[in-house]
Protein backbone atom coordinates (compact mmCIF):
# COMPACT_ATOMS: atom_id res chain seq x y z
CA UNK A 1 0.00 0.00 0.00
CA UNK A 2 1.12 4.19 -0.67
CA UNK A 3 3.41 4.86 2.15
CA UNK A 4 2.28 6.97 4.71
CA UNK A 5 -1.65 5.39 5.18
CA UNK A 6 -2.53 2.95 6.61
CA UNK A 7 -3.34 -0.59 5.15
CA UNK A 8 -7.13 -0.92 3.62
CA UNK A 9 -7.71 3.21 5.09
CA UNK A 10 -9.73 5.63 2.45
CA UNK A 11 -6.42 7.59 2.09
CA UNK A 12 -4.77 4.74 1.02
CA UNK A 13 -7.68 3.50 -1.19
CA UNK A 14 -7.72 6.99 -2.70
CA UNK A 15 -3.98 7.00 -3.33
CA UNK A 16 -4.06 3.43 -5.25
CA UNK A 17 -6.77 4.71 -7.67
CA UNK A 18 -5.12 8.03 -7.98
CA UNK A 19 -1.90 6.05 -9.42
CA UNK A 20 -3.77 4.95 -12.30
CA UNK A 21 -5.66 7.54 -12.75
CA UNK A 22 -9.41 6.56 -11.71
CA UNK A 23 -12.13 9.00 -13.47
CA UNK A 24 -12.91 11.32 -10.08
CA UNK A 25 -16.50 10.37 -9.88
CA UNK A 26 -15.80 6.60 -10.36
CA UNK A 27 -13.55 7.59 -7.34
CA UNK A 28 -16.41 8.97 -5.36
CA UNK A 29 -18.51 5.86 -5.79
CA UNK A 30 -15.27 2.96 -5.02
CA UNK A 31 -14.88 5.14 -1.40
CA UNK A 32 -18.62 5.07 -0.71
CA UNK A 33 -18.69 1.65 -1.75
CA UNK A 34 -15.74 0.56 0.63
CA UNK A 35 -17.47 2.52 3.33
CA UNK A 36 -20.88 0.68 3.09
CA UNK A 37 -18.57 -2.71 2.72
CA UNK A 38 -16.78 -1.81 5.43
CA UNK A 39 -13.71 -2.03 3.59
CA UNK A 40 -12.09 -2.33 0.25
CA UNK A 41 -12.65 -5.98 -0.78
CA UNK A 42 -11.10 -7.36 -3.78
CA UNK A 43 -14.93 -8.26 -5.20
CA UNK A 44 -16.11 -4.78 -4.58
CA UNK A 45 -13.70 -2.61 -6.61
CA UNK A 46 -14.01 -5.28 -9.47
CA UNK A 47 -17.77 -5.23 -8.85
CA UNK A 48 -17.52 -0.98 -8.80
CA UNK A 49 -15.67 -1.45 -12.57
CA UNK A 50 -18.89 -3.95 -13.18
CA UNK A 51 -21.71 -1.80 -12.48
CA UNK A 52 -19.97 1.12 -13.85
CA UNK A 53 -19.94 -0.24 -17.44
CA UNK A 54 -23.12 -2.00 -17.09
CA UNK A 55 -24.49 1.09 -16.26
CA UNK A 56 -22.67 3.20 -19.46
CA UNK A 57 -23.86 0.58 -21.92
CA UNK A 58 -27.25 0.78 -20.32
CA UNK A 59 -27.66 4.88 -20.86
CA UNK A 60 -28.49 5.31 -17.39
CA UNK A 61 -29.37 8.25 -15.16
CA UNK A 62 -28.22 7.72 -11.86
CA UNK A 63 -31.81 8.15 -11.26
CA UNK A 64 -33.45 5.70 -12.88
CA UNK A 65 -34.86 2.53 -11.36
CA UNK A 66 -33.00 -0.17 -12.18
CA UNK A 67 -32.84 -3.73 -12.02
CA UNK A 68 -30.29 -6.79 -11.27
CA UNK A 69 -28.97 -10.14 -11.07
CA UNK A 70 -25.90 -11.13 -9.23
CA UNK A 71 -24.44 -14.38 -9.43
CA UNK A 72 -22.46 -14.39 -6.66
CA UNK A 73 -23.21 -13.57 -3.18
CA UNK A 74 -19.90 -12.25 -2.48
CA UNK A 75 -19.23 -8.68 -2.53
CA UNK A 76 -20.12 -7.96 -5.61
CA UNK A 77 -23.99 -7.41 -4.36
CA UNK A 78 -22.72 -4.44 -2.43
CA UNK A 79 -21.75 -3.20 -5.60
CA UNK A 80 -24.58 -3.29 -7.31
CA UNK A 81 -26.69 -1.70 -4.14
CA UNK A 82 -24.02 1.44 -3.76
CA UNK A 83 -23.40 2.04 -7.62
CA UNK A 84 -27.39 1.05 -9.14
CA UNK A 85 -29.40 1.73 -5.88
CA UNK A 86 -30.83 -2.25 -6.75
CA UNK A 87 -30.82 -3.11 -2.75
CA UNK A 88 -31.72 -6.40 -1.37
CA UNK A 89 -34.58 -4.21 0.60
CA UNK A 90 -36.25 -2.70 -2.44
CA UNK A 91 -36.44 -5.88 -4.39
CA UNK A 92 -34.18 -4.91 -7.29
CA UNK A 93 -31.48 -7.08 -6.48
CA UNK A 94 -31.60 -10.94 -6.73
CA UNK A 95 -28.98 -13.04 -5.73
CA UNK A 96 -28.52 -16.28 -7.12
CA UNK A 97 -25.27 -18.47 -5.82
CA UNK A 98 -23.94 -19.55 -8.86
CA UNK A 99 -20.56 -19.02 -8.00
CA UNK A 100 -19.45 -16.51 -11.17
CA UNK A 101 -18.61 -12.94 -10.96
CA UNK A 102 -21.04 -11.60 -13.47
CA UNK A 103 -24.31 -9.47 -13.12
CA UNK A 104 -27.19 -8.37 -14.86
CA UNK A 105 -28.58 -5.24 -15.40
CA UNK A 106 -31.64 -3.54 -16.58
CA UNK A 107 -34.36 -0.93 -16.97
CA UNK A 108 -38.60 -1.59 -16.27
CA UNK A 109 -40.08 -3.63 -18.86
CA UNK A 110 -43.94 -3.57 -19.40
CA UNK A 111 -43.61 -7.31 -20.92
CA UNK A 112 -42.76 -10.75 -19.82
CA UNK A 113 -39.07 -10.45 -20.68
CA UNK A 114 -36.63 -7.52 -20.22
CA UNK A 115 -32.94 -6.76 -22.89
CA UNK A 116 -30.29 -6.34 -20.10
CA UNK A 117 -26.46 -6.02 -20.43
CA UNK A 118 -24.80 -8.92 -18.91
CA UNK A 119 -20.78 -8.50 -17.51
CA UNK A 120 -18.73 -10.49 -16.37
CA UNK A 121 -14.90 -11.42 -15.71
CA UNK A 122 -13.47 -13.55 -18.20
CA UNK A 123 -11.51 -15.58 -17.84
CA UNK A 124 -9.35 -15.42 -20.96
CA UNK A 125 -8.74 -11.80 -19.83
CA UNK A 126 -7.83 -12.61 -16.64
CA UNK A 127 -4.43 -14.44 -17.65
CA UNK A 128 -3.12 -11.12 -18.09
CA UNK A 129 -3.56 -10.34 -14.56
CA UNK A 130 -1.44 -13.19 -12.51
CA UNK A 131 -2.19 -11.62 -8.85
CA UNK A 132 -6.14 -11.48 -10.18
CA UNK A 133 -6.03 -14.93 -11.65
CA UNK A 134 -4.78 -16.51 -8.43
CA UNK A 135 -7.10 -14.65 -5.78
CA UNK A 136 -10.09 -15.75 -8.13
CA UNK A 137 -9.25 -18.93 -8.32
CA UNK A 138 -8.56 -19.23 -4.69
CA UNK A 139 -5.05 -20.64 -5.57
CA UNK A 140 -2.54 -21.48 -2.98
CA UNK A 141 -0.91 -19.19 -5.41
CA UNK A 142 -2.07 -15.80 -3.96
CA UNK A 143 -1.34 -15.44 -0.22
CA UNK A 144 -3.72 -12.96 1.51
CA UNK A 145 -1.07 -12.03 4.31
CA UNK A 146 1.02 -10.45 1.88
CA UNK A 147 -0.30 -10.21 -1.60
CA UNK A 148 -3.61 -7.50 -0.58
CA UNK A 149 -1.67 -4.81 -1.75
CA UNK A 150 -0.19 -6.31 -5.17
CA UNK A 151 -3.73 -7.51 -5.80
CA UNK A 152 -5.38 -4.23 -5.25
CA UNK A 153 -2.81 -2.68 -7.59
CA UNK A 154 -3.33 -4.98 -10.26
CA UNK A 155 -7.16 -4.09 -10.10
CA UNK A 156 -7.06 -0.59 -10.51
CA UNK A 157 -4.34 -1.15 -13.40
CA UNK A 158 -6.85 -3.62 -14.85
CA UNK A 159 -9.84 -1.71 -14.56
CA UNK A 160 -12.41 -2.98 -17.06
CA UNK A 161 -9.65 -5.02 -19.53
CA UNK A 162 -10.42 -8.26 -17.60
CA UNK A 163 -14.21 -7.72 -18.31
CA UNK A 164 -16.52 -8.94 -21.39
CA UNK A 165 -19.96 -8.37 -21.93
CA UNK A 166 -22.99 -9.52 -23.89
CA UNK A 167 -26.48 -9.04 -24.36
CA UNK A 168 -28.71 -11.13 -22.42
CA UNK A 169 -32.84 -11.22 -21.96
CA UNK A 170 -34.08 -12.03 -18.65
CA UNK A 171 -37.64 -12.48 -17.29
CA UNK A 172 -39.73 -9.79 -15.60
CA UNK A 173 -40.94 -11.38 -12.23
CA UNK A 174 -44.31 -9.46 -11.23
CA UNK A 175 -45.31 -8.57 -7.43
CA UNK A 176 -46.88 -11.34 -5.77
CA UNK A 177 -50.22 -10.63 -4.54
CA UNK A 178 -50.60 -11.48 -0.89
CA UNK A 179 -53.15 -11.75 2.03
CA UNK A 180 -51.92 -12.14 5.60
CA UNK A 181 -52.29 -15.77 7.35
CA UNK A 182 -52.10 -16.36 10.98
CA UNK A 183 -49.29 -19.68 11.35
CA UNK A 184 -51.46 -22.01 13.30
CA UNK A 185 -48.30 -23.00 15.18
CA UNK A 186 -47.27 -20.01 16.78
CA UNK A 187 -50.18 -17.86 16.02
CA UNK A 188 -48.52 -15.09 14.09
CA UNK A 189 -49.29 -13.71 10.88
CA UNK A 190 -47.34 -14.13 7.64
CA UNK A 191 -47.87 -13.73 3.62
CA UNK A 192 -50.13 -16.61 1.86
CA UNK A 193 -47.41 -17.58 -0.68
CA UNK A 194 -44.80 -18.16 2.51
CA UNK A 195 -46.86 -20.69 4.28
CA UNK A 196 -45.38 -24.19 4.25
CA UNK A 197 -47.79 -26.93 4.15
CA UNK A 198 -49.80 -26.22 7.58
CA UNK A 199 -47.46 -23.76 8.90
CA UNK A 200 -45.02 -20.83 8.84
CA UNK A 201 -41.55 -21.32 7.57
CA UNK A 202 -40.03 -19.62 11.44
CA UNK A 203 -42.36 -23.14 12.72
CA UNK A 204 -41.02 -24.97 9.62
CA UNK A 205 -37.59 -25.68 7.60
CA UNK A 206 -36.57 -21.84 8.45
CA UNK A 207 -36.19 -22.36 12.15
CA UNK A 208 -33.11 -20.56 12.79
CA UNK A 209 -32.94 -19.75 16.87
CA UNK A 210 -34.19 -20.88 20.43
CA UNK A 211 -35.16 -18.49 23.24
CA UNK A 212 -32.61 -18.70 25.85
CA UNK B 1 -47.72 15.41 4.91
CA UNK B 2 -46.07 18.57 5.60
CA UNK B 3 -47.00 21.22 3.65
CA UNK B 4 -44.27 22.96 1.12
CA UNK B 5 -42.58 19.66 1.35
CA UNK B 6 -42.67 17.33 -1.90
CA UNK B 7 -44.69 14.08 -0.66
CA UNK B 8 -41.44 11.75 0.14
CA UNK B 9 -38.57 14.11 -0.33
CA UNK B 10 -35.88 14.06 2.62
CA UNK B 11 -37.31 17.64 3.05
CA UNK B 12 -40.82 16.47 4.33
CA UNK B 13 -39.50 13.20 5.88
CA UNK B 14 -37.02 15.53 8.25
CA UNK B 15 -39.77 17.48 8.91
CA UNK B 16 -42.53 14.38 9.94
CA UNK B 17 -39.44 13.28 12.24
CA UNK B 18 -39.13 16.31 13.68
CA UNK B 19 -42.49 16.56 14.60
CA UNK B 20 -42.19 13.63 16.79
CA UNK B 21 -39.15 14.40 18.31
CA UNK B 22 -36.72 11.84 16.82
CA UNK B 23 -33.41 12.00 18.34
CA UNK B 24 -31.07 14.16 15.61
CA UNK B 25 -28.54 10.33 15.32
CA UNK B 26 -31.67 8.12 14.45
CA UNK B 27 -32.91 10.81 12.02
CA UNK B 28 -29.33 11.37 10.14
CA UNK B 29 -29.17 7.26 9.61
CA UNK B 30 -32.97 7.56 8.76
CA UNK B 31 -31.91 9.89 6.16
CA UNK B 32 -29.07 8.11 4.81
CA UNK B 33 -31.38 4.52 5.20
CA UNK B 34 -34.14 5.92 3.41
CA UNK B 35 -31.69 7.74 0.58
CA UNK B 36 -29.85 4.17 0.48
CA UNK B 37 -33.83 2.10 -0.57
CA UNK B 38 -34.52 5.17 -2.69
CA UNK B 39 -37.01 6.44 -0.84
CA UNK B 40 -38.65 6.06 2.36
CA UNK B 41 -40.56 3.26 2.51
CA UNK B 42 -42.64 2.23 5.98
CA UNK B 43 -40.80 -0.94 5.89
CA UNK B 44 -37.40 0.66 6.31
CA UNK B 45 -39.02 3.53 8.70
CA UNK B 46 -40.07 0.64 11.21
CA UNK B 47 -36.47 -0.85 10.52
CA UNK B 48 -34.85 1.84 11.68
CA UNK B 49 -36.61 1.79 15.33
CA UNK B 50 -35.66 -2.17 15.26
CA UNK B 51 -32.00 -1.77 14.24
CA UNK B 52 -31.70 1.09 16.38
CA UNK B 53 -33.30 -1.09 19.78
CA UNK B 54 -31.14 -4.37 18.75
CA UNK B 55 -27.86 -2.29 18.28
CA UNK B 56 -28.84 -0.63 22.11
CA UNK B 57 -29.43 -3.56 23.57
CA UNK B 58 -26.33 -5.59 22.43
CA UNK B 59 -24.52 -2.49 23.60
CA UNK B 60 -22.70 -2.45 20.32
CA UNK B 61 -20.27 0.25 19.00
CA UNK B 62 -20.77 1.79 16.03
CA UNK B 63 -17.36 0.12 14.32
CA UNK B 64 -18.44 -3.51 15.52
CA UNK B 65 -18.69 -6.49 13.60
CA UNK B 66 -21.65 -7.51 13.77
CA UNK B 67 -24.32 -10.81 12.30
CA UNK B 68 -27.97 -10.80 11.37
CA UNK B 69 -30.86 -12.34 10.36
CA UNK B 70 -33.66 -10.86 8.74
CA UNK B 71 -37.06 -12.58 8.67
CA UNK B 72 -38.20 -10.91 5.31
CA UNK B 73 -36.48 -9.61 2.67
CA UNK B 74 -38.94 -6.81 2.46
CA UNK B 75 -37.53 -3.27 3.16
CA UNK B 76 -35.95 -4.42 6.52
CA UNK B 77 -33.03 -5.71 5.18
CA UNK B 78 -31.99 -2.35 4.08
CA UNK B 79 -32.18 -0.97 7.94
CA UNK B 80 -29.85 -3.60 9.02
CA UNK B 81 -27.53 -2.79 5.85
CA UNK B 82 -27.19 0.86 6.55
CA UNK B 83 -27.22 0.83 10.26
CA UNK B 84 -25.75 -2.12 11.57
CA UNK B 85 -23.29 -2.55 8.53
CA UNK B 86 -24.54 -6.23 8.07
CA UNK B 87 -24.61 -5.98 4.37
CA UNK B 88 -25.68 -8.97 2.09
CA UNK B 89 -22.24 -8.81 -0.06
CA UNK B 90 -19.85 -8.77 3.11
CA UNK B 91 -21.60 -11.96 4.47
CA UNK B 92 -23.10 -10.73 7.71
CA UNK B 93 -26.86 -10.36 6.75
CA UNK B 94 -28.05 -13.75 6.33
CA UNK B 95 -32.36 -13.15 5.10
CA UNK B 96 -34.98 -15.76 5.40
CA UNK B 97 -37.78 -15.55 3.43
CA UNK B 98 -40.62 -15.71 6.85
CA UNK B 99 -42.54 -12.93 6.59
CA UNK B 100 -42.28 -11.70 9.29
CA UNK B 101 -40.98 -8.03 10.67
CA UNK B 102 -38.62 -9.48 12.86
CA UNK B 103 -34.93 -9.56 13.26
CA UNK B 104 -31.83 -10.58 15.33
CA UNK B 105 -28.75 -9.11 15.89
CA UNK B 106 -25.14 -10.62 17.71
CA UNK B 107 -21.29 -9.74 18.24
CA UNK B 108 -18.92 -12.28 16.93
CA UNK B 109 -18.54 -15.38 19.26
CA UNK B 110 -16.16 -18.22 18.65
CA UNK B 111 -18.24 -21.15 19.75
CA UNK B 112 -20.47 -22.92 17.50
CA UNK B 113 -23.80 -20.74 18.69
CA UNK B 114 -24.19 -17.17 19.71
CA UNK B 115 -26.61 -15.35 21.54
CA UNK B 116 -28.27 -12.82 19.78
CA UNK B 117 -30.84 -9.78 20.57
CA UNK B 118 -34.66 -10.51 18.55
CA UNK B 119 -36.27 -7.81 17.85
CA UNK B 120 -40.07 -7.75 16.36
CA UNK B 121 -42.92 -6.06 15.21
CA UNK B 122 -45.10 -7.05 18.26
CA UNK B 123 -48.81 -7.71 16.91
CA UNK B 124 -50.51 -7.07 19.78
CA UNK B 125 -48.76 -3.71 20.47
CA UNK B 126 -49.76 -2.85 16.94
CA UNK B 127 -53.81 -2.83 17.64
CA UNK B 128 -52.86 0.72 19.34
CA UNK B 129 -52.23 2.14 16.04
CA UNK B 130 -54.38 1.20 13.53
CA UNK B 131 -52.98 2.43 10.47
CA UNK B 132 -49.89 0.39 10.57
CA UNK B 133 -51.92 -2.87 11.52
CA UNK B 134 -53.99 -2.24 8.43
CA UNK B 135 -50.61 -1.95 6.60
CA UNK B 136 -48.81 -4.32 8.23
CA UNK B 137 -52.22 -6.92 7.46
CA UNK B 138 -51.90 -5.81 4.11
CA UNK B 139 -56.19 -5.38 4.76
CA UNK B 140 -58.12 -3.40 2.42
CA UNK B 141 -58.49 -0.65 5.02
CA UNK B 142 -55.22 0.74 4.40
CA UNK B 143 -55.54 2.55 1.04
CA UNK B 144 -51.59 3.31 -0.23
CA UNK B 145 -52.86 6.25 -2.57
CA UNK B 146 -54.33 8.40 0.47
CA UNK B 147 -52.93 7.26 3.40
CA UNK B 148 -49.44 7.06 2.96
CA UNK B 149 -48.66 10.04 4.90
CA UNK B 150 -50.59 9.13 7.91
CA UNK B 151 -48.93 5.51 7.96
CA UNK B 152 -45.42 7.85 7.97
CA UNK B 153 -46.73 9.70 11.11
CA UNK B 154 -48.18 7.14 13.35
CA UNK B 155 -44.99 5.07 12.86
CA UNK B 156 -42.86 8.40 13.85
CA UNK B 157 -45.31 8.29 16.67
CA UNK B 158 -45.45 5.22 17.39
CA UNK B 159 -41.39 4.59 17.30
CA UNK B 160 -40.27 1.20 19.53
CA UNK B 161 -43.75 1.02 21.33
CA UNK B 162 -44.45 -1.31 18.40
CA UNK B 163 -41.74 -3.84 19.14
CA UNK B 164 -40.97 -6.18 21.58
CA UNK B 165 -37.89 -7.98 22.36
CA UNK B 166 -36.28 -11.15 23.70
CA UNK B 167 -32.60 -13.22 23.74
CA UNK B 168 -32.27 -15.94 21.68
CA UNK B 169 -29.43 -18.19 20.82
CA UNK B 170 -28.59 -19.07 17.00
CA UNK B 171 -26.27 -21.10 14.83
CA UNK B 172 -22.43 -19.29 13.87
CA UNK B 173 -21.89 -20.39 10.37
CA UNK B 174 -18.14 -20.80 9.59
CA UNK B 175 -16.51 -20.21 6.27
CA UNK B 176 -16.24 -22.54 3.38
CA UNK B 177 -12.96 -23.86 2.45
CA UNK B 178 -13.44 -24.24 -1.66
CA UNK B 179 -11.91 -25.26 -4.45
CA UNK B 180 -12.18 -23.91 -7.81
CA UNK B 181 -13.71 -26.33 -10.26
CA UNK B 182 -14.60 -26.23 -14.12
CA UNK B 183 -18.38 -26.82 -15.12
CA UNK B 184 -18.18 -29.44 -17.71
CA UNK B 185 -21.11 -27.50 -19.54
CA UNK B 186 -20.14 -23.85 -20.01
CA UNK B 187 -16.45 -24.55 -19.20
CA UNK B 188 -16.21 -21.58 -16.63
CA UNK B 189 -15.13 -21.65 -12.98
CA UNK B 190 -17.07 -21.87 -9.84
CA UNK B 191 -16.57 -22.86 -6.44
CA UNK B 192 -16.92 -26.69 -5.98
CA UNK B 193 -19.68 -26.79 -2.96
CA UNK B 194 -21.69 -24.95 -5.71
CA UNK B 195 -21.61 -27.64 -8.18
CA UNK B 196 -25.18 -29.18 -9.13
CA UNK B 197 -24.27 -32.78 -9.57
CA UNK B 198 -22.52 -32.31 -13.00
CA UNK B 199 -22.84 -29.18 -14.34
CA UNK B 200 -23.03 -25.38 -12.28
CA UNK B 201 -26.05 -23.43 -11.29
CA UNK B 202 -26.12 -21.55 -14.26
CA UNK B 203 -25.78 -24.59 -16.55
CA UNK B 204 -28.54 -26.29 -14.15
CA UNK B 205 -31.31 -25.38 -11.95
CA UNK B 206 -30.26 -21.24 -11.83
CA UNK B 207 -30.56 -20.61 -15.94
CA UNK B 208 -32.04 -17.31 -15.43
CA UNK B 209 -30.92 -15.44 -19.36
CA UNK B 210 -31.12 -16.39 -22.63
CA UNK B 211 -28.12 -14.59 -24.89
CA UNK B 212 -29.65 -12.36 -27.62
Amino acid sequence: MQAGHEDGSPEALEAGMKKHGISPPLLQQILRLSAFHTYPAPGVLIGAFMVDWALEQLGASPEQKLYSVCETPKCLPDALQVMARCTTGNNRLRVLPIGKFAITLNAPSEGETADAVRVFVDLEKLKKFPVIDAWYANSPAYDKRTMKGQLQDEIFRAGRSILSSERVRVAVTKKKKWQSVTCPCCGETVPDYLIEGDRCGACGSMNYYTRI
